[in-house]
């Protein structure tokens, strides 16, 4: 089998690590030569390939920031067998859903792998990348049954669960899960700066900032992409937080103790699953 | 040396695990006999004692829950030698700061240890707990030097770093970067419950909503003596939020791009020290 991947940063890099096995031969592609080398060194691709050759594999992945992801998929298209499925990690699909509609591909699976790292390149890639991650997968009504099983083995085979899901409830479930806590992570370290104070956090603090200070240039695209569920989420959050503040304000010790009760409660039911 | 403990909870018990060394002989008090018992097991305290017993100390630690603390405080310095020293554990320096304030005992100096757990109890208490943690002292003007350098050197052999701020200080600062995220974790996990959906999260959302499931108890006591401050903190973080949101709406890249850039150059700020 062989697998293309397009884009060999964090991800495409990571893909490539996680599933080189003898039965799989990986070629990939990045327009820029460093990223090239990168990926080289640290092994997460058998070899270097064009786009058109990459294009010719079984599989091709795209890893491409968000604004790419529609330019790389025509490129592909254009150049790659009928029978070659094609799926991307992009972290919003708005754009890449409008265009799945129109072009109506159905090798083309909508995909998006629920993990990542605070740095970016394949510097950081890891084989372990995605073990116990959701993959989340948007197959539409004509999408190709038969492609969506292969990637979905794929996704298996680098140890994550695959979950099927439609493109629009993608976006608002992620906006919450994984865009909302980065716009969180992105304001508390400005928060802190502005303490202008030696630095004593601790552990909840660490975790909160984590992703922090990730790649601007990414997560502007990110945000962009899915700035109306995004927005939503961010007034959901101030909502649920302006009531704990009012009670802070006036008092109310039971508002705030039904606010940790709750919230004791919702952990809970997560932490089961 | 003898070192006394009152509460043998996650703090509690955790100083004594940190603490226990041929030389130091660790004494502990807890009212409720379970915490004594799960103490005793997990091997956190030398013996029990009575509180007055526990209060001949040394150097006597109080890890109570924030709405003991003055009782504690008033019940040891009945009980206690003169000399001996006698430190907090307290999240919130509000309370104890004002009694501290009237009673001018110069062998009393509040401190709060930036490190902790998801979870409660001796159960989860560890010698490493600590280590590379920073331990905020808030000696007043009256406090006895020798009292505090005593304090410093026991935190030092805990393996944290000791740094001293006036007590108002450490208020402001611990709504930011410690209540802040126990607030942010508390509305992150009900969002989550609200959205009704398979959990599809990844490593972002695992962290920040570590500590979404609090004992609600502890931290409605912490959340309201705390109450003026953590109420300023939320608001700054609704602002920077409400900015980023106002943002998305319009579909302004330029300011999405800035927040990212400035946050990236402050997370990097913190990340050097």
């Amino acid at each position: 089998m062989t697998i293309g991947i397009v884009g060999l940063g964090l991800i495409g890099g990571s893909i490539g690590l996680a599933l080189r096995e003898p039965d799989r031969k990986i070629m990939g592609y990045d327009p820029n030569p460093d990223a090239v080398r990168v990926a080289g060194d640290r092994f997460c691709i058998d070899s270097v390939g064009t786009l058109d050759e990459v294009s010719q594999a079984d599989v091709v992945f795209l890893a491409v920031p968000p604004i790419y992801v529609v330019s790389a998929l025509e490129a592909v298209r254009k150049a790659k067998r009928p029978e070659t499925v094609v799926t991307d990690c992009t972290s919003a699909k708005n754009a890449m859903a409008d265009w799945v509609m129109k072009i109506k591909d159905p090798t083309v699976v909508i995909g998006h792998p629920m993990a990542g790292h605070e740095n970016s390149g394949a510097k950081y890639a890891s084989a372990w990348m995605f073990r116990g991650a959701k993959w989340i997968l948007c197959p539409v009504s004509f999408t190709d049954k038969q492609a969506v099983r292969q990637v979905e083995s794929l996704i298996k085979a680098m140890g994550a669960s695959p979950v099927r899901m439609p493109p629009e409830l993608h976006d608002r479930q992620i906006a919450t899960l994984s865009h909302l806590p980065h716009a969180i992570a992105g304001a508390l370290v400005q928060m802190q700066e502005d303490l202008a104070a030696e630095d004593v956090s601790g552990g909840s603090w660490r975790d909160l900032t984590r992703v922090g200070g990730v790649d601007p240039n990414l997560w502007t695209q990110i945000f962009i992409e899915n700035r109306i569920e995004l927005a939503r989420a961010i007034g959901d959050l101030e909502s649920r937080l302006g009531t704990l503040k009012t009670a802070l304000e006036t008092n109310d010790d039971k508002t705030v103790r039904s606010f940790f009760d709750r919230a004791k409660k919702a952990k809970k039911a997560f932490e089961i699953k």
